[in-house]
């Protein structure tokens, strides 16, 4: 019998978890649909995550006894264990997903937002380590961000800190979730880059595949692979994406004055077409103090959840608080 | 004799000090011009301002000890005591500054920026006390920012974080100091807000005293004063800055979920007419879940000066880092 705890991933999209003990060794990790249940029901949801990870949990050899969870979702709120207004999920309104959750897991349970969770596993896990001030950026559905500063995660006053997604980058611009003008996210994400294809395929004539595309068919690995193979719409539509998010690096970087920035998530599977353009608007915005000393980094975990491994480092943490996962190797 | 530190607040246009004692009691305080040696000359700045501080120490019936030295200045470097490519001082690169002070006072000194220095006053002495999590703006000559995380200022990886008035309003914007474009300061500050006035002057077709005084000779000050009686150009300029300013503080939540937001310097003793459309066009801003939780506050310390005494506590800490100074009443 093996003690372990549950790290899980909320995506607007998809819902990652996986097994990991003591040591960081992840035992068993999976994937399944955030929206297969009906749209905005959370207790159908949770059923089926419950199930899953059940079925998850039979697969592995040795006996796996859950300790504690850990949870990332976007929005989600550290002090109050609750869901809030978030835009990228089906979920409306305030969600008490702890208190729900526990009917499953009888355990100490703890919640952050998707990229803190992520911070964290990057910094005891990933390449993060020994850092004490960095910034964590998600692309997936949303854009989400964690910041570390002293060591620590800025949670704020409130438990909400951490959501440059929600920063906005043109008041006059594209709408958002919740019904916002012009959010970051709304431009640089998944989403927001199959926004970006579609003012583009308006903007230019060249000719491309995307325009035996529809919009609801296009996805952001579509978008990925088209520009790897040259497509000139695909490949100017992340040259509009870095540039944006760029822009907001440099605003981030006379802020914080961080060692490093990451960029994880779906997005950042495209590699050079998003680090490179995004590293040369940064630097071309970058106050002089600040030129040339912020390198933007992929995940050093691999294929490796950095959010599935920091929750359930989180839950480590909470259950046994002394404990410094943070030393582990 | 009386052991005091030195608290010295370097601003682009004004140059305060005072003496402050380890509870706190700030003995004498004064202001003179930063700009009347020759521009750029730091020794001859160092010597006049010298000066000047032992003018000021003769006045004080007590004899005064100067143990220690606390410094807030634009772009001052907490780790290195430099002041580097600051845009709204005169003095050009990178100045040595607690080294070349040093001659005058051979004591402990240390440098910060300036609105890290009010941070630090606000903090211990100000409406600030017991708060783990704020963010202060100094609206003086330029734009200054100073982020409380945790307890604990914002430093950065390179001593330099807390530069707001560099963040990007406008990426074919305004032209600031050191030749950028757009810059968060050259739209929301005494100088910003006087670029303004003549952008509204070029717009706007209603009389103002206003068309009859040159760029040259209009001060913060006297658009303040105007705006207080009415002045319509005077009045659409707070509104224009605290649209501005509001729109970024909104982005600043989303970061950091403050707990207050105080805004002091010059443009602030515009009271209502800064704090009110600034709240206005930051609630409107403001991401959901930070909707109403805010206040913009102005500096609880009234005539005393924040950055002084934060410098001077600084100096404190230094000397005596036992000592916890924010416990102090």
């Amino acid at each position: 019998m093996k003690d372990v705890t549950l790290g899980i991933d909320i995506g607007g999209t998809n819902t990652k978890f996986g097994f990991v003990d003591r040591e960081g060794y992840l035992y068993a990790e999976t994937s399944v649909s955030t929206i297969k249940t009906a749209p905005g029901d959370v207790v159908a949801y949770l059923k089926y995550v419950h199930e899953e990870i059940e079925k998850l949990r039979a697969t592995v050899d040795e006996k796996l006894n859950i300790v504690g969870c850990g949870i990332g979702a976007p929005n989600g709120n550290y002090f109050t264990g609750t869901i809030e207004y978030a835009p990228n999920l089906t979920f409306q309104g305030v969600v008490p997903l702890i208190q729900m959750f526990q009917e499953y897991y009888d355990v100490p349970m703890v919640l952050t937002n998707d990229a803190n969770a992520a911070a964290i596993g990057e910094m005891i896990y990933g390449d993060a380590k020994g850092m004490k001030n960095f910034i964590m950026i998600t692309l997936g559905t949303g854009l989400g961000s964690g910041f570390v500063v002293n060591g620590d995660l800025i949670y704020g006053n409130d438990g909400f800190a951490g959501e440059m997604g929600h920063i906005m980058n043109n008041p006059r611009g594209r709408t958002c979730g919740l019904g916002r003008q012009g959010c970051l996210e709304a431009y640089v994400s998944a989403t927001g880059i199959k926004r970006t294809v579609f003012k583009l395929l308006a903007d230019m004539t060249e000719a491309t595949p995307l325009r035996d595309i529809t919009f609801n068919n296009l996805t952001g690995a579509k978008i990925t692979e088209l520009a790897l193979e040259g497509d000139p719409v695909a490949e100017a539509a992340f040259d509009y994406t870095a540039e944006l998010l760029g822009r907001k690096l440099s605003d981030m970087v006379a802020i914080f004055s961080p060692e490093a920035i990451f960029l994880l998530g779906g997005l950042a599977k495209a590699g050079d077409f998003l680090f490179k353009p995004t590293k040369k608007y940064m630097e071309e915005h970058m106050f002089e103090i600040f030129k040339n000393k912020v390198p933007i980094l992929p995940s050093g975990l691999e294929d490796r959840n950095a959010a599935v491994l920091g929750a359930s480092a989180l839950a480590w943490k909470e259950i046994d608080p002394i404990v410094d996962v943070s030393t582990q190797p």
